[in-house]
């Protein structure tokens, strides 16, 4: 206990969280051992030691964590939730094949209440894994967005289109309407917020990009497209435009600060000083690039030029998990054999990936840290398990050692959404039960 | 209840295991729903449907995995246990820098109490993880034995050794001593055998390689090195040599089916069909060789060539997980990207390495099925996780989206070793304890 500490009056907080050691992903990168934070209205109040916050403060509810690792709730920066029905259903598959002929034929047939477990189940994953929020591309994203409302996570929606007329919205402006209800609908729900996501360079056509970029522009909102996943896109691009993904997105405006490029598989070291030099973001999505053998991203080329680089799990068809655990040590082993160096995207890149670099893609960039004034999204990682077993650094065990199921505390926004196998916002017992509903479904729709 | 089981009278057997699907790996690659098991002297007697199994056996114990899948005992087929000390001490370094100056002069200084925590915290995590058998090579390996013994798994024990004199091995002739004890010390223990690990091309000499293939050959145990780890190993060999690995080992008559080679990460078309053609076993070690960013295995090649090859975590060191699961999803993500096509390595390949390839490795083919005649080494998933729901196809899930977590049972020789959170025949609460102590001799070791 310091002596100015004990010489002031405590103040009252809503919660003190105690744990063995904290890791803050501060400006410092920070590693606090005997760590605690206080949190009041949702938010962090302090960061320190036990001793000077429990001097310092009066707290209405405790959480002792001895034993555990707290860290920033870690930030999804790209998936398509409802596509977890589909996990397992079509592997070993090549891009272009799988999505013609086995997800999109489905996915045309999905209904709400379908989209809605598939949404939910994967809630439930991202929560049980230690992710708090994340952004999502989807149809009909009213959906996700009750489902992100009602398990308590964060949530950015970006309802997906492809060129018009579609089977969705027969002209632009019915996306724009569709776009506009759903910032309407959800803004003034501080856990969700909207961005306007095209699906990708190739599928809707330059005019259409424009277009969709000025309402992000309008609406104040992130623009974010899948862009340059492998090198048939960029043969595509190509072939259609005469010019390769980024080039294109650059004849038209669209390579900005608000702008966010989802794998970025494909990019010449001239392409990545350009991304740099605009103030684009990027989101790696390893796993999914390494499934559909879509390739290995650059990544230690664009940290290196100064991208901002998140992470992101995309969706359970081509992962199959939304674990972003898994995800960031899948960065940093890839980045390594990508960059033929052991040294690159060390633990602490692939950490900042998953906690800031993403937080930034999704537009709420106060978010993957624990930090004084910051939303008190918060995990905690069971250092019981022999996998965590014995520790020299905090920070290589959550990149290198853990799987994400010794992940014992999911808290968003100061209240607690797991905690020690109970999930207190989700039934997961009848999410298997429709889960095995919904699976039948699918495998009649694939017939028809 | 078929007619002539009803009419049959019923067996006795020592346990029944009743679980919703069996994923078997026998040679249909049969799964089979409704599954059941029957095991007497720790040898299955029979599988097949639950009300066959229940009309056909009177046992004296049953295990009922509702809502949980079977599987073989994952079969680790390279790790160095007693390094799970070094977990996380030292990251992100190129493989000569992380050996020269940071392992290697730890390691020198490690007692046998250090080595035999070490064994036991690896092995804790192997059997949570569902691993029942594995390869070790390491030095004292009568110490990681003896770790195997008390917790029931099963191992082959490989004494490591550089060329001589050694700091371990003054003479050729002591080596072979040792390990000559260790096989005599453990030759009736059903669960342990050994394997002769000199350890690379490029630390022991040929000719000492020939003298300890002679032994192997004598013994009538496996021979197995680590070989073609990276391009760095290639120059180094054909820097002293004039030739590469393979074609050294060639040379020296020690390419045959009694021979293993850990990594093949460096190895040309013309290799392969060589090794194929010879007959050796491969390991493969995904994590490792991206970690230490010594590039991809060209695995789909080699599978294609009718190579054998089995999986291995190597050490937690540069892993840094000894989780089965974990490298059977890097062996299939790697494996696509590698040869640039997304149905290569695909989920069945991954499992039929970490199972049927890996023991065959081991020596012990009738390991990694679950089969009339086999030892009864099997294991679960909880498919009540969010992460495997729904599903589609089992094998599918076992390979790309369970963590290892899932693991809820795990059973060698028909004794449960690990079931639903609780170890059997280990106290990981004092392993934490040792593991912690461990870490801080380590740090002071380090500084000498
Ligand atoms: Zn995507
Ligand atoms: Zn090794």
């Amino acid at each position: 206990m310091s002596d100015t500490a004990a010489m002031s009056v405590p103040r009252p907080c809503d919660l003190l969280v105690r744990a063995d050691a904290a890791v803050t992903q501060d400006r410092d990168r920070r590693v606090l051992t005997d760590a605690a934070v206080a949190v009041k209205d949702g938010l962090v109040l302090e960061v320190g030691g036990q001793a000077e916050l429990e001097a310092g403060y009066e707290p209405e509810q405790r959480l002792d964590l001895s034993g555990k690792l707290l860290l920033p709730g870690l930030v999804n920066g790209h998936t398509h939730l409802p596509m977890t029905l589909l996990r397992g259903y079509a592997d070993d598959l090549p891009l272009m094949d799988w999505l013609e002929k086995h997800i999109w034929p489905v996915e045309f047939q999905l209904t709400d209440d379908l989209l809605d477990t598939g949404a939910r189940l994967g809630c439930a994953e991202l929560i049980r894994t230690g992710c708090t929020a994340f952004l999502n591309g989807y149809f009909h994203e009213h959906v996700t967005g009750q489902a992100v409302i009602d398990c308590g996570m964060r949530g950015v929606l970006g309802e997906g289109f492809f060129g018009f007329p579609s089977p969705l919205f027969p002209t632009a402006e019915d996306c724009w309407n569709t776009i506009r209800n759903l910032e309407t609908r959800f803004e003034n729900h501080p856990r969700l917020r909207t961005a306007v996501t095209p699906h990708a360079a190739f599928t809707v056509p330059p005019e259409e990009l424009a277009a969709s970029f000025a309402l992000a522009e309008e609406l104040d909102i992130p623009w974010q497209i899948h862009l340059a996943e492998s090198p048939t896109e960029t043969a595509v691009c190509l072939d259609k435009y005469g010019k390769r993904p980024v080039a294109l997105l650059q004849e038209h405006g669209l390579l900005t600060e608000r702008t966010t490029l989802h794998h970025c598989v494909d990019v010449t070291d001239e392409e990545i000083a350009l991304m740099a030099e605009t103030g684009v973001n990027v989101v790696h999505n390893p796993a999914s690039n390494f499934k559909l053998a879509s390739g290995m991203s650059p990544v230690q080329k664009m940290l290196e030029a100064g991208v901002t680089v998140g992470l992101g799990t995309d969706g359970a068809s081509s992962n199959n998990q939304l674990n972003m655990f898994r995800e960031m040590g899948l960065a940093a082993l890839m980045g390594k054999v990508r960059a033929e160096d052991a040294s690159a995207v060390n633990a602490q890149a692939a950490l900042d990936m998953a906690t800031l670099g993403s937080a930034k893609c999704l537009g709420w960039p106060e978010l993957g840290r624990i930090e004084k004034g910051c939303p008190a999204d918060m995990i905690a990682l069971d250092l019981g398990f022999p996998n965590l077993m014995p520790v020299f650094n905090h920070v290589s065990h959550a990149v290198y050692a853990a799987t994400g199921m010794e992940v014992c505390m999911t808290m968003v926004a100061g209240e607690v959404l797991y905690l020690y196998g109970e999930f207190r916002t989700m039934d997961v017992i009848s999410l298997k039960t429709k889960a095995r509903e919904a699976a039948k479904w699918v495998c009649n729709a694939a017939e028809k």
